[in-house]
């Protein structure tokens, strides 16, 4: 079902927390008569009806048969106060999940239906206890990797983009006012080109075309990116593997090989949510066939953001390392070379061969650790690219709370750059002499994109993307 | 550190739920200032201090320089009104690791301390908002697999165990008092051995006795068994393997390969949880070496709790079979013989050489599902043995409700049967005319080892053993 198409009212369960062995669970309900039906399988029913809203109730939850179930507490929300303002009740009870599913079940046989996905923040939305642009926020959120990627995203919780969104709104509003007193009584005065406020209309596509811009770094902190190490068995890559991760600050950063033919962890770097991939799983057969191993690196890093190519520094640049680095030239993909066991060589800095004088070194010792971080500034570096001056800020965190808004989404930064577009048209029309009646409808599609990204103006389609990617119980 | 030197007062946090994507996700704090504590670093501070015990407070956890770390939910609990019988509280945020996380270093950061493992438990347990047998439930609900376990340790929770030790425990100090009332006053008085109560502790004695006896079952709907299929290649396990998942009411259920070496998936027998294990990893190359395959379901089989052994019906049992099951015979291990493809013959009842006559054969077809269900009976009878009669009616949800109380650990159940040898060691001794105070000092033994179940007695050995088991958050 499309959640355009979600009953808007009726009383609705979902498990809000991971089945997975923990000290508490949740199971969330929401609805007309949602604490009448939730009172029926509790053990002190009255104590929930007569509840004000925002209070904690202490009881069990009861089976088929009264079997108590699980001891919880109730939290109770009344509408409108409530996360989707209408009545609510979140049940906390221990974290096993086959007691949690227990709750649930019981839930649902007392008549509650089971929640689609996004199907309380669509109830927010559509009760206006959220734009659409926090209803996104939820869920970026709920997937950020890193602490940064959570600090960009409550930033759009606590309406950063809405903010901006509104305040760009009014001034495309305010333009369109002006020109509309003048479509409507034409005949009552002069009609001149410079009705239209060109310099707020130019601010305004200003200020988009910044937020779009902001897209490129927003979407590496959420989605991250793959960094592959490459090079010869003996350059050192599973020690800079193990090296980088004691520099992660990552959430999951256990170490595993998901496939017998690489090692892939996550790890932090500054704020990127980084895949690393070694091909250390391979280092007994590679020994044996050092060529095979190259062969394989390349493949690798076919399909890497960022590429690591680790040389012996105290071998220098051999045959196949400058085959491996002649073949790469002129790919887009970025490439640092990271000179490697640099504490066991004299030589100050790193020396490549002339024709390959173009590519980044960073000098290091996985075994020491020195020279790691650097590496790690270099990788993010090289990541964001022409975003880095923008975000590299934010993300060594010392400008938090200062950063300016930016989109969350693809679907966002979209709407951003056809509202631009529009404005970008506008100015133009106006400048050319086009009638007024062309350069308002011009505004008012940008309107209509940003009333898109609000929710304001919305489709069932819009709005159907929007939260069918949600999980169950947001 | 262990439990029993944990600081019991000092504010304590913890993640309380699973660091998975979810929709929601509770960090929990607790101590003595916990709620000013906790104040610091929220947006609404007055309206923390200022909120009564069971009430839910909304607002935004702020980090280093008044940063909006998440919008959350914090429930307030005052003393001595809380799980932990001290001022607490719970923040509800969004479900991300990330965010979790972030509020769980800006409270550590604020001045709480880490808590260790089963520290809360602890300080409701010491703080007498629980017995040991409840707080021992709370991980035993956490852990448990199945619905029916789930059940069992939901019993103990709603005090069941604890009532049964009250009870013992009241009978064994009645007979306690009369005697001491005797040796208190041995002159006044003739002295006679009829002066313990027998029947009260012959009683005791069987209760204990019945408490004992229901710990194998529990153990096993606690921590389940390992059905291994053995059998030719052709015989059907793998579709046997997929159709026993299917009658899976289980809460994992995500059949994957662990190892390279078979295929493993849980399921609900009954509520017992059963890892079910085959070789079906390997059938492409059984087929070439059908002789490897069979040693290999043996070596598999040595580490089962049953082993359902499949044969073709449409085959009859051949020489392969007939060597696997004359092998096994004399094995104690549980061997149930799966008359597969039943549904392809018209022979009606399985046929089994007379040699093997003994063995229990169940017919399935595992492509229909024919006769899968009495398989799943089957192997629960097996794996249940003894137990059999006193929890199959439970294990089939019939007589929830009913069941008798029974200890949820090894550990209560060792304190149980030494309760039961001291009783049983008074009433001999009572009966050879031993003095009346060798038999007292049983009786007080027996009350020990019951104030051990209970909490009343236990040492910080036994706490120890206890709470360090549990998970941090609990």
């Amino acid at each position: 079902m499309k959640p355009s198409e979600y009953d808007l009212e009726d009383p609705i369960v979902a498990i809000a927390t991971a089945l997975v062995p923990s000290a508490l669970g949740i199971v969330r309900a929401t609805g007309t008569g949602s604490i009448e039906l939730a009172a029926k399988f509790f053990s002190r029913p009255k104590a929930l009806l007569g509840a004000p809203g925002n209070a904690l109730v202490h009881g069990w939850i009861l089976g088929p048969g009264s079997e108590r179930l699980d001891e919880v507490m109730v939290s109770v929300y009344r509408a409108p106060k409530s996360f989707t303002g209408e009545d609510s009740v979140e049940i906390t009870g221990h974290g096993g999940p086959a007691t949690v599913l227990a709750v649930y079940r019981a839930l649902v046989a007392s008549g509650f239906r089971p929640a689609e996905r996004g199907e309380f923040s669509l109830r927010a939305f559509a009760n206006g206890k959220a734009d659409l642009t926090k209803a996104e926020a939820i869920r970026e959120i709920i997937e950020a990797k890193t602490d940064e990627a959570r600090s960009r995203a409550a930033d759009r919780l606590a309406g950063s983009l809405a903010a901006e969104m509104t305040a760009i709104r009014d001034d495309i509003m305010r333009a369109l006012a002006a020109i509309e007193v003048e479509i409507e009584y034409p005949e009552d005065e002069e009609t001149t080109s410079g009705k239209l406020d060109e310099t707020l209309i130019d601010g305004a596509a200003r200020r988009l075309s910044a937020l779009a811009s902001a897209w490129a770094a927003e979407r590496l902190f959420q989605d991250g990116a793959r960094v592959v190490l490459a090079g010869k068995t003996n350059a050192g890559k599973s020690s800079l593997f193990n090296a980088l991760l004691k520099e992660d600050r990552a959430i999951v950063s256990d170490a595993h090989g998901t496939t017998r033919d690489w090692l892939e962890s996550r790890a932090d770097f500054l704020g990127i949510p980084v895949r690393v991939f070694d091909t250390a799983g391979f280092r007994e057969t590679e020994d044996a066939v050092e060529a095979e191993g190259v062969e394989r690196s390349r493949a690798l890093a076919e399909n890497a953001d960022v590429v690591l190519y680790l040389v012996d520094a105290t071998e220098g640049i051999v045959g196949e390392d400058a085959e491996f680095l002649l073949a790469h030239e002129g790919s887009a993909l970025p490439l640092i070379v990271v000179w490697n066991k640099s504490d066991r060589t004299n030589a100050r800095e790193p020396t490549l061969p002339a024709n390959l004088s173009g590519l980044p070194v960073v000098a290091v010792s996985a075994k020491t650790g020195s020279g790691v971080q650097a590496l790690v500034a270099a990788v993010s570096r090289a990541l964001l690219g022409d975003a880095c001056n923008a975000a590299e800020g934010t993300a060594k965190g010392t400008t938090r709370g200062t950063r300016a808004g930016a989109p969350g989404s693809e679907r966002q930064k979209d709407a951003i750059e056809r509202s631009q577009a529009f404005l970008e048209h506008a100015l133009e029309a106006a400048r050319e002499g086009f009638p007024m009646d062309a350069v308002a409808q011009d505004l008012e599609e940008a309107l209509g994109c940003i009333g898109e990204i609000t929710g304001e103006t919305s489709s069932a389609d819009v709005l159907d993307a929007v939260f069918s990617g949600f999980c169950v119980g947001k």
